[in-house]
């Protein structure tokens, strides 16, 4: 079994499994019947899918667009949703708040060493939230913001059209965690950002190209959208310079949306279930189905 | 009955009720059997609480430090607990919320136009919680923190000093909800900040005094304390060149927590229930018993 040489990774233990652990620095020798793939180092990722004896691949991320293409046939592939799902959820919401509550004006003005009150702020009380590409996070998000009277409807892209325009004409908040697929790519245009109600906001934590960025930086530039939490852009990382970082109410975060600073010991522990469960004789959870792409 | 003069108190009717409306330009003439006190002009507060015929007093504040030792003898004051109750819990969950996910520093780094990752990042899972001054916001509150998995302790003044103690010992943050009272001043001390856990937080959105600032400051620079979020300040409004602006782990708001854009129209919704349980013969909520500090 292939796994990343990281000291949460070198601890496992799981009967009947054999690890062996690869780095930038150093391949192990021999076959594999099992990668787990993870914080890859740029280039090594080629080698390893293609590396002798394989059966399987999880991929101890949410997404698989890096890695779906570039599979052998007959290799099976397992993402893990779960290891990253609820800290996106919390980091959702918690960038609605930060809105809601006017964080980031404060935070501006806190830079200035000024005192400056505003009574412009919100809670999200009878707050009418889209969340588009309703899936595991969804239902997460959903529970979170139950106690807040925040009136949720889950889009997908199965939704019909007149359905999706009708909850998107509605919303105070649109959450977009839809995947990169070529049907999603620059889905949120200029038509879609029209069609919202003026003073909405969007929050994306999906990919940053399900937005078209020029389409949003005019609807935030003529005032109709109230703004944007963006853990994701396009182009990304978001380059010095760029307009939207001087957008008073976009909030950006680096793409840490999952991040929390016990992320290497939960994928260990992922792994240690995931490998558990396969020793059994068990499925277990995750399996990518052909023509998947998410 | 005498209400402020504002376009949401102007539409009021309530059945037996007729109002008289004042501001610093104009006041009625003649007696008023009630008072609601709001948004009142410097200098004015004297006079109206002095009014010929005044039975009682709602002010539409949580607080009552402003109005108790001001009051004549023999009238009846009320206060608005549940008016701000439910924004002061949202905004604190807000700004925990914003500490786990680290958004203060991202919108410095957004300021600086840069992409700037960190691992260090949480969710609230697991984290314990002390609530210090367990009331109606803290009830709140713990609902909201609920589906987050944060195990809430509750602790008031009566709670027993060992258990308070314990329960600051564990606690990775600590919210102060307390009343401003003679007992209250300076409650968070340098002994209380180093009994705290290293990297503990501090949420405080009762009032700036129940902290010792310059305590505050030396447990932030040694780095003891995790970092803060304060909607209150000693001194207040904090003013320029203060030292706790520049604190980079210190996320502050200018004594905010219970605004909400709406907070007019819900104060004259309130008053008019308040009135309508008055003329019905029933005792409203909120009344301040003799003695009562908060």
């Amino acid at each position: 079994m292939l796994v990343p040489d990281l000291p949460e990774f070198r601890e496992l233990r799981v009967e009947g499994v054999e690890f062996a652990f690869y780095s930038a620095e150093q391949l192990p020798e021999g076959e594999a019947e099992g990668l787990v793939l993870w914080l890859t180092p740029p280039g090594l990722q080629g080698q390893l899918l293609n590396w002798p004896g394989l059966k399987w691949v999880l991929t101890l991320t949410a997404g698989i667009e890096h890695v779906a293409g570039a599979l052998p046939e007959g290799v099976t592939l397992y993402n893990a949703h779960r290891l990253h799902d609820r800290a996106v959820a919390v980091h959702v919401l918690a960038g609605m708040l930060a809105a809601a509550r006017g964080l980031h004006r404060f935070r501006d003005a806190q830079q200035e060493g000024r005192w400056k009150r505003t009574l412009d702020l919100g809670t999200l009380d009878e707050a009418r939230v889209v969340i588009w590409g309703y899936g595991h996070i969804g239902r997460i998000l959903e529970d979170l913001l139950r106690p807040f009277n925040a009136k949720v409807t889950g889009i997908r892209s199965r939704t019909p059209d007149a359905e999706r325009d009708a909850a998107l004409a509605e919303a105070d908040w649109v959450v977009l965690l839809l995947p990169s697929t070529p049907e999603t790519k620059g889905i949120v245009n200029a038509e879609v950002l029209a069609r919202l109600k003026p003073g909405a906001w969007l929050s994306n934590q999906g990919r940053g190209d399900l937005i078209d960025t020029d389409a949003l930086l005019a609807a935030l530039e003529s005032g109709h959208l109230g703004g944007a939490v963006l853990d994701v852009t396009d182009p990304e990382p978001l380059p010095e310079g760029h307009p939207l970082w001087q957008q008073p109410n976009v909030i950006i975060t680096p793409h840490i949306a999952s991040t929390t600073r016990d992320l290497i010991r939960r994928g260990a522990d992922y792994t240690r279930a995931f490998l558990t469960e396969m020793q059994a004789g068990r499925e277990p959870e995750g399996r990518v189905e052909a023509g998947q792409r998410y």
